[in-house]
């Protein structure tokens, strides 16, 4: 059975297509890589590119991809609405199947390596690759922008974990790291009443005592007049869906009211739904093997 | 969103190991088919093969493999413990990802027009593909196997849907045709008593009015002691999983037995564990599109 790793890299170029499409190739044409999908964004002036693939086939498209931008891209005269740092601002890699995020931490560190080594770029590992507690968050890691980043890297906290201890004086600074996919999960309340939501909202987030991989807030949904748990899993291996799903029923009927449906919004791994599945129906002894899609192809 | 198909031809040749490699290689670097599991039974002299595909490609690698059998496979000298009527014997074709049972029956009637044409072995249409409801059953088609095969055609009642209407010299006669995936299931009660497993059972299989797509029977699990309810869902978009767990819950209650726990036995498909969460989790507006696998390779 293949493993199946999934990567989000975004690049400070949404403007100039033609460079887009030079980097763009790197996924293109490769055996056991992927292109899922790329857009690029005028106003932000950056390009989000999804591939997957096979751990070593992705790592070497990746390098090549990085190479390309460092080579293309010269921050020193990039502007845009989003905060950036680097040609490529942000290399993010999720385990998708058969695939743990150790693996893709691993993935991660060895892109990040290679990259260093070639091209002179230096690399903040970050999420759950990071190696210190204040470099996991994205926005801190960013803070300060290309602009500032060479006198924020005189700081020892701010070191790269690879290549040089500066800035590439065009291409920036590069944060790589891996983590696990997100699922932006809804449950509805037979309630208009938004301050339910919230309620119920803080009694599974995080940040108020909470499920550890669980952001929620409270929000109305206008045209049907209800409000509803608006929620991000960030590790649904640890936070399951089912587990939320059924503390917001626990917690909505403190409150007489009760839960009318929920929503999945956007993409979910399989394992998340199948997790359910076997939870409701108390199966025992499953492995996701069995399952006919995953034999599809191997 | 590419469609796939299953198909699982039985060879009556499980003996001559070099002639079914010869038929085999029909599904071996082939575009768009995919070669999953064959084995072969010497008591029996079968072979299974397991093969995955779009429609097209698996139509022309099926047509070639029957092409291979027919001048491979002499019936009048077969002899074996397993039922049989053709050199290939049963050709089940089912849906498995993004198709319908009315994809894999319209493929199974293009095989069965191509191969009868061209090497001139007649088929008879079987399971949801049969023309008439005598004609469903695998085991009432097959009755008077290969030996009494041109006697039982020359009723009208038994006229092949394709080709001549008397056997093949050599080749004897084929089933063809479309049925949904099966699906495996078991429910564990907390008693040891076989019995009220057995009228859990009857409640639900349809032969007794129960579910429609549902076989069912009691056994016990000796190692642990308990009682089970087995059975097999032939069609789990009719009679889906949860329906058959959530029954067999209220139908315990009647005996003051509680479920432990079930089993899902080999594969399953995807949709059909999708469906328990949707169920249980209550989701609503959610396509198979958004699980993340189903996009790996499109």
């Amino acid at each position: 059975m293949n493993k199946i790793i999934e990567c989000v890299p975004n690049f400070s170029e949404g403007r100039d297509l033609a460079k887009v499409e030079k980097i763009v190739d790197s996924f293109r044409g490769k055996e056991g890589v992927k292109l899922l999908d790329y857009s690029s964004d005028k106003d932000h002036n950056r390009s989000v590119v999804t591939v997957i693939g096979e751990p070593e086939p992705l790592r070497d498209a990746m390098v090549e991809a990085i190479g390309k931008a460092v080579e293309l891209i010269d921050m020193t005269k990039h502007e845009g609405q989003h905060p950036r740092m680097g040609c490529v601002d942000v290399v993010p890699f999720i385990p998708v199947k058969n695939a743990t995020v150790e693996e893709a931490d691993a993935l991660a560190k060895e892109v990040a390596k290679i990259a260093s080594e070639k091209f002179g770029q230096p690399f903040f590992l970050y999420e759950r690759s990071a190696t210190a507690p204040h470099r996991e968050n994205l926005a801190k890691v960013r803070k300060g922008q290309f602009e500032g980043m060479a006198e924020k890297m005189k700081d020892p906290m701010w070191k790269p974990d690879f290549g040089p201890d500066t800035i590439h004086p065009t291409g920036g600074v590069t944060a790589i790291g891996a983590r696990m996919p997100l699922v932006a999960y809804n449950i509805n309340l037979d309630t208009s009443n938004l301050e339910i939501a919230k309620k119920i909202a803080d009694r599974v987030r995080h940040i108020r005592g909470g499920f550890a991989y669980c952001k929620a807030m409270g929000v109305m949904l206008e045209d049907r007049n209800i409000a509803q748990v608006s929620m991000n899993l960030t590790d649904y291996t640890h936070t399951a869906i089912y587990t939320v799903f059924e503390t917001v029923k626990m917690e909505a009927r403190r409150w007489g009211v009760n839960v009318v449906g929920s929503e999945v919004i956007g993409l979910v791994p399989m394992q998340a739904l199948v997790d359910c599945a076997e939870y409701y129906l108390g199966i025992e002894d499953f492995s996701i093997d069995q399952v006919l899609e995953t034999r599809l192809y191997d």
